[in-house]
């Protein structure tokens, strides 16, 4: 019996000449927001095909016993600056929530990642769309994403098909099941906080904390890292 | 009266040309090195002045209540992939002391910080060699920095003048002085962790935490971030 196929899938072969790069993260953080614009950004310049994996940074934080930045005083003032500058360097709009601990500490982002979760299940497509109106809510007007309310604002403002399904399906069992896998998968590669960067090469994987490791991943397939304003990139 | 000087020192003039970047470091954090050989290799390709300050990196953990990554089980794995991924990208040999938690946490690098200090006061040119040599003893072939006997084959290995003088001198109130007003003057500026780096333009001062930030600095000084291996770098 041959191993070869029959037919030749022109996709998949397209496919598998690209690097594979999951990217886990959750709307509550600005680094993840960085990683994101980033990575989208060097999909049309490098050979990689990024997954974007919606994941509850509040239960890996818990998990792993790591704390958020924001506990140590000079931590939290120097990253209102790091976050600036990264913002400015990406040419990503970024304006830090007025009630910063509450909205990260006692609002959390749980019903929005359930949210995008069953979006990634049902409608991958729009998990981009969704994912960058929860940041431009949170991380630029100023704007809650914790209500149900919130979560209806997005789906009308992405144009989501079967929104009311889909907003019914966050509080289903099926995902909340399928957000704790999720959390559980980044936990057993080693992740600790967000963005969680997971590039597979072959069956081999190597994993990265932070936005501040591209030039790392480029290196490692093989790419040149060409700073954040790429020909295609106008801003 | 006039303002001009009678004459114009053309060291001065070639100097204010050059954009001055304090290097805050401890030789017990690997980041310092890779931060360390970063910037001094860039001090070459680029119109900066690197003044390497050796400071004392417990006593900025302490003061600002930051905890050191290790304590977090998941960070230190991880730590240990990064810093080999950041070593091989810049070519910079690291290889973690096999007693890490014993050398870090319980040896720690009070008198190797106190030394290069006295050093630093009285023969500011030996602190680039020493540092190198005190680095390659902890991070490279697993020997120890915390005992004076230690400290007495650095200042052979490297023929540092006087090196009695200071390694007398290391335990005066002077030096010792001299090392908290400078973790002092980190802490002003919002120090939590090293390398911490400072980037002076005229009057204003812009402060980096971490050995990934280069790509930031090269944008604010007006020059480009060409990666590791630079024209002249050979390794």
């Amino acid at each position: 019996m041959s191993r070869l196929p029959l037919v030749i899938d022109e996709r998949e072969s397209v496919m598998s000449s690209k690097t594979l790069i999951d990217l886990y993260f959750d709307v509550i953080s600005p680094y993840s927001l960085i990683a994101f614009e980033s990575l989208l950004r060097y999909e049309n310049h490098w050979p990689i095909k990024v997954n974007l994996i919606p994941f509850f940074l509040g239960g890996i934080m818990k998990e792993s016993g790591n704390k958020p930045a924001m506990m140590v005083a000079a931590k939290m003032a120097y990253m209102s600056k790091d976050l600036r500058r990264n913002a400015d360097y990406w040419g990503v709009n970024l304006v830090p929530p007025k009630d910063l601990i509450e909205t990260v500490l006692n609002r959390g982002s749980l019903l929005p990642q359930r949210f995008l979760t069953a979006i990634d299940l049902q409608n991958k497509s729009f998990v981009e769309a969704a994912a960058r109106e929860l940041w431009a809510r949170l991380w630029a007007r100023n704007e809650t994403i914790h209500t149900v309310d919130d979560i209806k604002q997005v789906a009308v403002k992405i144009s989501l098909p079967n929104a009311e399904d889909l907003i019914a399906a966050s509080n289903s069992t099926l995902i909340k099941e399928t957000l704790k896998k999720r959390n559980n998968m980044a936990l057993q590669q080693g992740c600790f906080g967000a963005p969680w960067i997971v590039v597979h090469k072959g069956e081999h994987e190597e994993c990265f904390f932070g936005s501040d490791r591209i030039h790392l991943i480029a290196d490692m397939i093989g790419c040149k890292f060409d700073g954040p304003h790429l020909p295609q990139h106008k801003i």
